[in-house]
């Protein structure tokens, strides 16, 4: 099912508004920046992932020939705004940061600026993409924290949310530092590494779990991974050491046992102990089963001599964290900037840039969220948001992922060591992000003009 | 982007596992059933979402030319097993219950029944897709036994997890009991009724909230509804009874404001009073903003004049429960019981059937999971999976979803009032699913067969 292209996949008020700002023949600059209010609880950082589908996204907006018939027969917009629809683009500007950058509450981390009907109606899927694929970016970033070392694979397709999310979430994750994934269309779009395994049904499948190892061996005898719990782990392993000297024979070598369920530090303990007695220490062990950044930290904190993760679930979801309080808000329109006061709600008007701050070993020391127009704060501080689309067009060709995964990485190296740790929600650190001094007057100036 | 039609949106091991298969010329019938294999913490029930479009899934599997050349250039498979795929198609059997129907733990809700190369390789994407549909109509279904006679609105688009999970979880919270959505392509795929309000960006773009109020009426005379929070909710209360009598003088009848932030239970009561005394008693209130069930029957409880409400956030993410423990699983091959025996993940062996008694007052008194093979225990048991496909075409053309949801409604009454109860889970009942002592006694002998 085709359904991430489509210009109808976005919130109904999005279409009446826009009606109502060509009945009133509005059509100033207005400037909406896409941020996150607060961090979920338990994070005391983002990383930032979608901007490249976001581009994507207003790069090709247009209304298809059925959908605007269908619009139409709907009854819910007038004949003559839908036929304006039918020419209906995105011409704007666009700043972001880049994707991989680490980021904080009320920073705002892309900026539109185009006439109010275009950057309006693109609100609810830059929220859909962009809310996401920074989730799961953000949790396979910690989970990399968890593991600097080790093996970690994307398993999180089958509990994604949909196609979408299988596909954007491997992306994500990879970005954030995973080593690959298992699923095959985000190794053809993305050019993401892949891996697998075998599943339980292919062990029971056959009258022995031994000749289950042995076929798959002789079929794919390149990155082989036996799962060894579908029965007995131990047993499991007991038969992989019968059967390695007869692979061997034929040139297979067994390069990974995984394990699935149990106690997996205690299996990974007596496992390799049968390995290492076999003569098969560099047979390396891969766990997976209801893993996340918190169960990989413990278990390698016991001393788990487990080589590699596959984490599935609890990334493909961020189940602990599964939405962001992520919006997109009118900063300015025509030229003079908009502040929200809802209770809770309220924003920080005009249109702004985030400068950073790094210590003299690289760490990140502060960020401060000024007016756009103001100067910079200093030789040492960095602006974190570029140009990426000049009169909807975009103003380089899309990076690589691999480079934004670098960058990811990079990131991540320089986090402030009290960001690095897993907090729990009660003693999560904050970053110190400050609020330029003409912002905070312009805010008040607003407050006080209003009606 | 178009993600869900393609067969590589799998897992590797699938595929991997696809030419172990065939290398072993193993071509017997699998049967495979999806299960939950725990509810999560607080549900009681689930209510099942999302066959359709698995069944959709198997009818057009297929792998398209560009799919098939990627994987030669890929390297993982042999070439003459992509050559092979060329024709490959799902040809199986499948039973399902009727989406919209309650089920509980252990019960298979789908069944394949196909030569195991198609019946493994669909693994991913079925579960992928009704475990993401099942969460949102089951959340959909608690809102609903929150709220039995208010409007219940999607507003989930934006924070769900990518477009598919936009577009089908609208679809899941309609069968699930909401009265509609506002995202817009599930109105065109689905047939779902559509609704929407405005943005507070739209009452910030103009210089005053009443202007906005008038304006956007003008545009959109019916289903007029009006966000009064963007500065202070009372005053804009009060603007809408000012501007009522100019409306209605041009025949623009105000049909509801909606409230979004702040204490939704005062300023409801206050707004309530504004209106009344204004004249406008016939003027409803609809509130949203950060709102589940837990939240609306608070409200509610405590007396909120509230006509509606819409469910963004928590109800497209299942965000309490973001995740089922739900699992595909090998159960026969080749005309013989199958069992997995890993610690704490152990099946129930062979095909199975679901049998259901109702009290005299037709509510549900008790599930029955036996083997397939079995009598039915009564004449007053229903069995719960019935033929979908037969050959790898459908038994019959897909039910409009209208009668799903009516479906889902009738499921809803049939509760125990027991089940009914936003249990939270500690207190959570749980409903008697029996497991046959034919099928008890097939699990224990394989346990003894095995080696």
């Amino acid at each position: 099912m085709n359904t991430g292209d489509q210009a109808l996949l976005t919130d109904l008020y999005q279409l009446t508004m826009l009606q109502a700002y060509a009945d009133e023949g509005m059509d100033g600059q207005a400037v909406f920046e896409l941020f996150v209010r607060s961090l979920p609880s338990g994070r005391s950082f983002m990383l930032l992932a979608g901007i490249e589908q976001a581009v994507d996204y207003l790069a090709q907006l247009r209304f298809a020939p059925a959908e605007l018939a269908w619009l139409r027969s709907a009854g819910r917009l007038r004949a003559d705004v839908v036929d304006r629809l039918a020419a209906f683009r995105f011409t704007g500007n666009v700043d972001a940061m880049r994707e991989g950058s680490v980021f904080f509450a009320n920073e705002p981390v892309l900026r539109v600026e185009a006439p109010i009907m275009q950057a309006q109606f693109v609100e609810s899927r830059l929220i859909n993409l962009v809310n996401y694929a920074t989730l799961v970016a953000s949790k396979a970033a910690r989970c990399r924290l968890a593991a600097p070392d080790r093996l970690l694979v994307d398993f999180g397709l089958r509990r994604a949310h949909g196609a979408e999310a299988g596909l954007l979430g491997a992306r994500a994750a990879w970005l954030g530092g995973f080593d690959g994934t298992a699923t095959v269309l985000a190794g053809q779009r993305f050019g993401i590494p892949l891996y697998g395994t075998m599943a339980h049904a292919y062990i029971e499948a056959h009258e022995r779990e031994i000749d289950a190892f042995a076929r798959f061996a002789a079929s794919q005898p390149e990155m082989l991974t036996l799962l060894i719990d579908t029965y007995d782990t131990e047993a499991g392993a007991h038969r992989v050491v019968e059967l390695a000297p007869a692979l061997a024979a034929r040139g297979i070598r067994i390069g990974a046992l995984r394990l699935d369920s149990g106690d997996l530090l205690a299996h990974a303990r007596r496992v390799r102990r049968i390995l290492d007695a076999g003569g098969l220490s560099a047979v390396r062990l891969f766990a997976s089963g209801n893993l996340d950044e918190w169960r990989i930290a413990a278990l390698l904190a016991a001393g788990a001599p487990l080589d590699g993760f596959g984490v599935g679930t609890h990334l493909s979801t961020s189940a602990d964290a599964p939405f962001l309080d992520m919006v997109y808000k009118l900063q300015a329109y025509d030229g003079r900037p908009r502040r929200k006061r809802s209770e809770g709600k309220a924003t920080w008007p005009g249109a702004k840039q985030v400068w950073r701050t790094h210590a003299g070993d690289g760490s990140l020391a502060g960020d401060l969220v000024a007016l756009r127009d103001e100067a910079a704060p200093g030789s040492a501080a960095s602006a974190l948001l570029h140009p990426v689309m000049r009169g909807g067009q975009r103003v380089a060709p899309a990076e690589p992922l691999a480079a934004l995964r670098a960058h990811a990485a990079a990131e991540l190296a320089r986090l402030p060591a009290a960001l690095r740790r897993l907090d729990d929600a009660a003693t999560v650190q904050h970053y110190p992000v400050h609020i330029s001094p003409a912002l905070q007057r312009l805010a008040a100036e607003l407050d006080r003009a209003a009606h």
